[in-house]
Formats: C-alpha cells, structure tokens, sequence
C-alpha cells in the first residue's frame, strides 16, 4: 500500500519547492495548484512525481523560476507569449487568461507561447474556459520519445490535446489525452508491475514490435495513437504532428527532435530551431455561436444519451470523458493521494536538500 | 482493369447532374469541383461514386439544390451558418469564405454549420485558407455507423478532422482523417477484393471483435481509432466526439445518434434534436502568430526534418501529410482517373435517368 497524503500537505509542500527555488509566492502558489491537480484527478505520473524534475532542471539554469512573461505579438483574436523560460506551470495560466480575455472581446482567442516548460496536464489550463461559459482548448509539445509511422527516430513527444466544453445540470466534457496508444506514465505502471504492455504501445530501436515497458532506455520509441499503419498509427502521427506544428512553428518554440528534454541528465540540443517548448491554447465563447443556455441544454443531452448507451456484455458502461479525473478529484480530496514509496523517498530527499519539511 | 475517365468529363458531367437537380450554373460548377476533387486526389469512396446517392436524396427531398446560405449569429471571429438544407459541397465553401474573411479581420475566424448535408472531403474545404497564409480546419459529423468504446449502439460518424498548414518551399501539411481506425471506403475496398479486415477495425452487433467486412449491413459498428481500450479507443473517441459537438452542439444542427443518414433509402431520426448535419471550420491567418516568411522557413524545416526521417529496414518513407494526396492529383490530372465498374454504371444510369450524357 502506498502511503497516502493530504492534499493540502502535498500542496503546500510544492509551493515551499517552488518558493526555494525564487518564484513570488503567488507564481509559487500556482506552480504548486497545477502541479497537484495532476495527483488529485489520478494522473500520478503528472503530478508530485515530477516535482524534483523541475528543481534538477532549475539548479542546471534550464527553468526561470521567476519569469517576466509577455505578449511578443498579438492580433485582436491571437497572441504569442514568451514564457520567459519559465516553468509550464506557471506560463501556461497566464497564457490562457489572455486567450480569455481575447475571447470576451472577439468570440475567440488563441494564444501560442514558446519559451516555457513542461505545463503539467493539459486539462488544467482547458478547464479554466469553462468558468467563463466558455470551451477552453489546451496542447503542447515534449520531448521527443515518439516514433512516426514507419520511422525508427524519436521525432515527436507524447503531445496531449485537451478539449474542456461546458454543459448545464451535467459536468463538463473533458477529454484530454497523449496522441500516442499509450502515455509514458502507463509505461511506468507496468515497469513497477514488471508487466508485459500491449502491442501498438511500443517499438524497438530497429523499429520492431516490443512489449517491453523498459523499452525506451534501450534506444526503442513510443509509437502514435493507432500502433502501426494498419491500425491508423499515421493519425496519430498526424495528431501528433499538428500539436508540435500549433505549439511550436506557430509561436517560434522548438519543434520535433529539437524540443529540449526534460530530464536534467540530457542535454538540449545544441543547434535549438527557437526558444524552449511550445504550447497552444484556446477559448471560445459559447455565446459568440449560440445561446448559452440552448448549448447547455443540448451538452447535457449529448451526455445523457452517450452515457446511457448499451455496453457490450461483460463490459463496463461508455465513459464520457472526465468523469474518471473528476471521480478520482472527489475522492482524493477527502480521503488523501496514494504516492508511490519511490516518489515518497524523491520528495524527502528533496525536502531534505531544500531544508523542507515534508508534512 | 477500372476504365479511366479525364477529370474535366467527370467535372461536367457532375456540373450537368446538380443542375438537373435544380442548382444555379454557379452552384453546380462549386458542387462538381467540390465532388470530383476527391476521386483526383484519390479519395474514391468521396467522388462521383457517391453522386446518384445525393440525387436519391434530393429526389426524397432531403437536399435543397437551390439553398438560400445565411448567417444567424456571428461575433468578430465567429459565425453560424445555415446552409438552408443544402448540398455540404455548396454550403461547406460559403462558410469557410466567412471564416476566411472574419480571419482577415481579427486574426481567425471560426464558423460552425447548421442544416447541411455531406460535404465531400474535408480538405478540400481546409484547403481553401491555404492561398490566404492562413492554417485551414474543417471538420464535420455524418451518419453513426461508430460505436463508443463499450458500447454495441452506432452513436457517432467517421467525423472526419482536416488540418491544413502553408509551407515555403515544401509543399503544404495536409492531415485530412477519419477519427476511426479505418473509414468506410476502406472497408469497400476490402469487399471488392473478397479480403478480411485488420482487428480493430469493426465489432460484430453484440460488440464482439469482428474481421468481416460486410459486419455493418449485420448490425456491426465501425470502432473508434485506437480499436479497443488497450489501443486507446477511449482517445478516438473523444476525437469523435469532439468532432460532433463542434459540428452540431455549437451550430444547432443534428448529432450522435439524430444525425440523418446519407442514404436515402434509411429515413432520418423521427425526433430530431437540431437541423441537418453540422460542420465546423477555422482560418487562422499565420502572420496573426509571426511574420508569414518566419513561419514558412520553419515549415520547411518541419517537412523536410520529417520525411528524411531515418525509416524502418524494409518500409517506406515517413509519409508527410498530403503528400499522397498531391500525388495522385497530379498523376490523374493527367492520366485521367479510374473509375471502378459499378460507379461507371450507377453514373449510366443516373445520365439515362436525368437525359444527360457521360462522354
């Protein structure tokens, strides 16, 4: 059994790393937001899992932890951010506030930011639209461990696409996902499992078929949502290749095989295209289409009826997307987050290092 | 060996079709461009091989050839339109003029669609940014033949997602895909040639896996991209259901399950929940992000770091999307374009019908 933590014991514990580390209390107190909700809505491998990732990154100089972000371009529906090589967590909030803001003016607003780090999950930026009655859209790019179809390099990262639209009486749609057949951190489950994974998650560093969850160490790569050709791997790859093209090519970030790792052990490369990892987000304003109480309306029995749909035998009933997240954030904030004992032990040793108190 | 027909006789005799059903000279030139683009660019399940199928339905009256196209809501960068019941191949180009030209205006333009009907292949619509510097989107829902993963009901269409991304030098990205392991016309293919289909592509009427390609007519169901849960069908879906909320939850029109069918022979849902199909597009102008040159340089980049790829030992290139596309468009532009032996003679028929000539 993992140990379990309050939320606000991990929370608080965050925002002490990310004041250390010399972000104001209010970027660290966001830093700390985003990067928890990721282990309250259950994608561990998101959340606390990664935080002495992002102190090894900023004791290498390659996280700003106090950065000056702004506005490099802008139309009355669009802008570019410079994240100020800030952290993610951090850019990403204030970036989708100006796609807010630009949505309130115009119906829309699309803002893609170059110069940031990893932003956490996705759906916590997307899921700031709905608030303001509006559809809010969320990606980026990561470092690249993604083979395309038919290829043997890494030219792409697991690049999570996050759509967050409003109902009324229902809760929110909220699909957000990796555009390969399966995310890192499901690789790491089975790592700890010692389980084998499905085909179509990975291939070898020829190029072959494996079902080796240890597979990427050995030089293999993860493969695009479909697994192979056969199974529409080139949508994934297309999927995939849209997210980098939005977060990247769009802002002036870098793209493809260039995108900067983020682990602290590898380094960037050293002929970079532009300026840290991308990201792209959106907002638009349901009532810049339709009455927003008919669109609520009709959201609810869109959920209704995709919820009520007949399983098959033995099968449980069609999942509408962010009911698990929003059932696991119920549950863990009132009965506490299971941490994994490795990630245990990595805070500790973090809090240690830092003079923190882990409680 | 499929007798070949040159583009322009397809194109004509198209053009004379629509006109026979009622359309003004100007529609019925848009219908037939719309139209026989696809079989050029090698998209036959899309081309003249669907054309009697819209005069069935014109003929039952569920398409209006004559349609008066009208915005009934817009802000600065969004519209909806209703396409007045008529042929998507008319009604999809209208709109993405209207977002062409709110993008002019503030950046992007986004215009959701209400009462239309199918609108030929997505890219071409996309497509139609490129000339102005601006990224294209298209997306639209169809008929439900797609069932959520667990679920037997048919409650989406292959709702089908086209990106389209100016380059420089390079040719542009074009990713125009079904959000379905395989769309229809694949599964056609496989019955002309007698051939099983791959896993994952269609489940049996009680949602069991199935390699029939007939299984549809038997009550089976097209599975979302991924296949199953393991492969992440849960990803496919949401795309679909993205799709279909965009097309028709925003716009007014039908969705999931409402959704009309195309054939004419199977008559809509008794209890429509919106008008018609719905499509969605977007425009946004490039220099709205960055200067237009910038971004095409590193478009180049992008393209050309891709399809040099280093490939499997033994499997093709890294295919750049589009690229098959634009391929089969300029050898049949010039080679004139098979057309398979049963489409010939449903066109026969249709110029026997209609008193018109395929020549």
């Amino acid at each position: 059994m993992d140990p379990i933590y309050n939320y606000h014991t991990l929370l608080n514990f965050a925002r002490s790393v990310f004041e250390k580390m010399g972000s104001t209390p209010e970027q660290a107190r966001l830093a700390a937001e985003v990067l928890v909700r990721a282990d309250l809505r259950g994608i561990d491998s998101h959340g606390v899992a990664r935080l002495s990732g992002y102190v090894r990154l900023w004791e290498v100089k390659r996280v700003n932890a106090n950065p000056a972000i702004r506005i490099v371009h802008e139309s009355p529906s669009t802008a570019v951010v410079d994240g100020d090589g800030g952290l993610g967590l951090v850019v990403a909030p204030r970036a989708m506030e100006i796609a807010i803001e630009k949505a309130n003016k115009c119906g829309t607003g699309w803002v893609a930011v170059k110069n940031s780090n990893h932003f956490g999950i996705a759906a916590q930026h997307a899921m700031m639209a709905l608030d303001h009655d509006m559809i809010g859209m969320a990606m980026t790019n990561a470092s690249p461990l993604v083979a395309p179809t038919f290829s043997v390099e890494r030219l792409l990262g697991t690049n999570p696409i996050c759509v967050a639209i409003p109902a009324g009486k229902q809760p929110p749609f909220v699909a957000d996902f990796a555009t390969t057949t399966a995310a890192n951190g499901k690789l790491e489950i089975l790592q700890r499992k010692s389980a084998e994974a499905p085909s179509g998650w990975i291939q070898k560093k020829n190029g072959e078929s494996s079902l080796n969850p240890h597979e990427l160490k050995e030089g293999g790569a993860l493969l695009p949502l479909g697994g192979d050709r056969d199974h529409g791997s080139h949508k994934g790859f297309c999927l995939g290749a849209w997210v980098d093209i939005f977060s990247a090519v769009l802002s002036g970030a870098n793209y493809g095989p260039w995108v900067p790792p983020f682990v602290s052990f590898l380094a960037p490369p050293t002929d970079p295209v532009g300026d840290g990892i991308g990201h792209f987000f959106g907002a638009m304003r349901v009532d810049a289409f339709r009455p927003t109480s008919d669109f609520k309306d009709h959201m609810d029995n869109w959920i209704t009826r995709f919820r009520s749909a007949k399983n098959i035998e033995g099968q449980p009933a069609v999942v509408i997307p962010g009911d698990p997240e929003r059932e696991f954030e119920a549950v863990r904030l009132k009965e506490g987050i299971p941490v994994n004992e490795k990630v245990v032990q990595d805070l500790k040793d973090l809090a240690s290092k830092l003079e923190l108190q882990l409680e």
